[in-house]
């Protein structure tokens, strides 16, 4: 059975929707980020990288969300969660899920993670500062061409959507006003129907 | 016929040697960053992102290294660039390639980019000094592990080995040290002998 680690409010959330909606055999293991537990020598064991998400698989542990993503639509292939059969919207599919990862989670992790790149307190502030403008600009071009509509990939769902949704969940804090991209918000208005993510943020909640 | 736009010094060399591996029918178009080409209208219109590197194809263009490489895999299979039939091992390649965009690239972004995520000096002057450091970091989990040996899968080369070698070029001006890295600069020692990369090496320098 596969086995995901996870912490509210993380990126591990995509993982955790896609194979909620892929229907897989899983368990979610939460790790309590206030306490460090990324960090312990238990799960360092499991991921070195001490960070969420992590599956555990039959075959060993993989990590990195679009990794996850793309594992998850290729071996629950009944799910139809990625064009599996045309390498074209294939690599489309992967490079939308790359952008979230490397630009759009990078810009926001800036707000609280600026101790990955720099020491002083006075840099801290100024990333943060500059977070609701870099976060905004990369959701602009998300906004005008990347989602296609209604879903990202067009009129198929896909794993690009539990992705997009999970970081647009944090344009709030981000100080980036949903009205600016109306088009990103009814992505989110159409994900929070869907009773695999009502489910699966139930169960981060409880 | 694939075109591949590209600027000396960047991540677009992976792709490139990637086309060369795979035996590709494609051009590469260089970019003048100097000139700001990337910026301009024209190339905007191929790729809003204003970055290298980007892959036309007859369907349409393609962006982000782990989406591009996996795309140059799947369609020379006769290469052999990737595990395609098996989903985990494609996946342990998508997460490889995946560390080197959001964690590696990134942190040596903070070398030159830094008004991407902040606006003071200091704050620049600062992500430059830790460079080093979270360079070096990175780099840590990939001689440690993530890089099997004698390419980064194993025994056989995939697109995950020009990924590491692009980025590995990177280290001397990042101010790592090499003989920290052995297995590394094992690597680059191994690429550098492979004759599809001194063919792009070459053509780049030109």
């Amino acid at each position: 059975m596969l086995k995901l680690y996870y912490a509210p409010g993380t990126c591990a959330l995509a993982s955790h929707i896609a194979l909620e909606e892929a229907d897989a055999d899983y368990s979610a293991v939460r790790l309590d980020f206030k306490a460090n537990q990324q960090q312990s020598p238990e799960y360092l064991n499991v991921n070195p990288k001490g960070r969420v998400p992590a599956l555990v698989t039959d075959k060993g542990v993989l990590t990195e969300t679009p990794a996850i993503l793309a594992y998850v639509a290729q071996t629950f292939p009944k799910a139809k969660l990625a064009p599996l059969d045309d390498a074209f919207a294939f690599a489309q599919a992967q490079s939308f899920n790359n952008y979230i990862c490397a630009t759009v989670h990078v810009a926001h992790a800036h707000k609280g993670r600026g101790y990955r790149w720099a020491t002083e307190e006075s840099s801290f502030a100024d990333m943060k500062r500059m977070v609701p403008k870099s976060v905004a600009g990369a959701f602009g071009l998300i906004e005008n061409g990347m989602l296609k509509g209604p879903w990202v990939m067009g009129d198929e769902f896909t794993i690009c959507d539990p992705y997009l949704y999970t970081v647009a969940l944090w344009l709030e804090g981000d100080s980036v006003d949903l009205k600016t991209l109306p088009r990103v918000a009814d992505h989110i208005k159409r994900m929070s129907e869907r009773p695999a993510v009502q489910k699966v943020l139930a169960e981060e909640k409880n």
